[in-house]
């Protein structure tokens, strides 16, 4: 197979779904976006333990790692670069919202072309605003990349193309994370990142930033974290696994530097994500 | 056309959609469910009020009534009974969440069997468990009927046949609805339904009843309502398009009786929504 778009559902090539499929009429399911790069999907080991996290949580039966892993290299085998989508939806059921029945969950993966972000979103940083749209708090869905994601489609509506990406708050007022990423702050030499148990993802990014930081030496915490106190920081970043590492360099007005610990960490990213060559 | 399952997308006889529809990767859109007797979408108006404040709400733009009307007539015209599915998703989009791009939503219509319960659901009450799963408070959804529907699809998950319903609270621990229903308690005469402000959905049957309630002469109101209240209440009811009312006999082992502002009620019913012939 080749080609930029290709789509397996259940493990045949097609690009439409049944339209009984209860991701469609509830949003009951799960997803993952991956980079590619040479044919590996990245960071692989992690996204399937959130998608069994997930999985578990919701109470849909994932398929076996095998069968993604087969269909990832059937997929994405000889990708150079490109994006990865896996969904995975309870399937097809009656229209009562009881998620039981006798179909099995609906497997969809995809080939998508690689994002092509400008490479001074690396180097110089990114223009990010503070949305108005709030996460309302939701323990039970906290963490897990579940479908149900108009909040963020809300807040991202907020915005055309004059901010690379937007914060969001939660309803007491603690910044939880990006519409599609994660976020660092560095103060006092410390790095810190926003405690997600009532909202947000466990981005992929996010924990294996923590892990290279505190390789490093550096002393990371997991924090609620005030809007006074981002805007009082000295260094921020905001990460996701498909452009790994974007230094922020002004919020709502507010400039930043790129900093030394943003600088240490990004030079470890070529590892793990697909940066730009000319980086 | 005829046959007990038919869908229309964008008026095309299809059952499947687009996997890259926005409302598949993200559950952006907003659906309703209408008891379709002999031809008619019964309470057509109210649903149409409510999907127009949802579209206004995510920014959809939706198709004009006419539009809708013409396929609803198409699809259900010769329907003695049915139930009459609407989905407006935003349509088939790029993979990011901004949803700005040129498409335009994508219309689903399906006919689909009428609900088949026991008449004696209506006469003599349903027995109605209390959810452990919590609404989250979010202000911005609230009301509208939108496709991210999780938390009343973990809830039903709690129970197999033994209830017929389950109610769910918010996190302050006010009752707000059941995971398919709109609740209503009768106390001292007067009849009180859950505020909706910050979770539920504005029920087109739940507002029919406010208003024949009223012109009955009967007190109504729009409360913040304690599980306490409820099992206090000296009546209790369950309404939604699909099955008008339900007295509830029973929540979480307390018993209740059918009530004379329950009966006062469902004698209206017939007018307005598919209630089986022996009642």
């Amino acid at each position: 197979m080749s080609g930029e778009r290709l789509s397996l559902v259940n493990g045949q090539p097609v690009t439409e779904i049944n339209i009984n499929d209860r991701d469609f009429n509830f949003g009951d399911g799960l997803f993952e976006t991956i980079a590619v790069r040479d044919g590996q999907a990245l960071l692989w080991a992690a996204h399937v333990r959130r998608l069994i996290e997930g999985a578990r949580r919701l109470g849909i039966a994932l398929p076996s790692e095998t069968v993604l892993a087969r269909e990832v290299q059937l997929l994405c085998g000889n990708a150079a670069r490109a994006v990865l989508k896996i969904i995975i939806a309870r399937g097809v059921r009656g229209q009562d919202k009881a998620p039981d029945g006798a179909a099995g969950p609906t497997r969809v993966l995809r080939r998508l072309p690689a994002s092509d972000y400008p490479a001074r979103y690396w180097r110089d940083g990114v223009c990010v605003r503070v949305c108005q749209r709030r996460l309302a708090r939701d323990p039970q869905l906290a963490g897990i990349k579940h479908l149900c994601r108009l909040p963020q489609t809300m807040a991202r509506a907020e915005w055309q193309d004059e901010f690379a990406e937007g914060l969001m708050l939660d309803d007491s007022g603690a910044v939880i994370e990006g519409t599609k990423s994660n976020l660092f702050i560095v103060a006092n030499g410390k790095l810190q990142t926003p405690e997600l148990s009532g909202a947000g993802v466990w981005g992929v990014a996010r924990a294996w930033m923590m892990e290279r930081a505190a390789a490093t030496g550096l002393q990371v915490s997991v924090e609620s974290i005030s809007l006074e106190a981002v805007y009082a920081a000295d260094e921020i970043f905001i990460t996701n696994s498909l452009i790994g590492l974007w230094p922020v360099r002004e919020l709502e007005g507010k400039a930043y530097s790129v900093g030394p610990v943003t600088k240490t960490l990004q030079a470890t990213l070529a590892d793990a994500f697909p940066v730009p060559r000319d980086l």
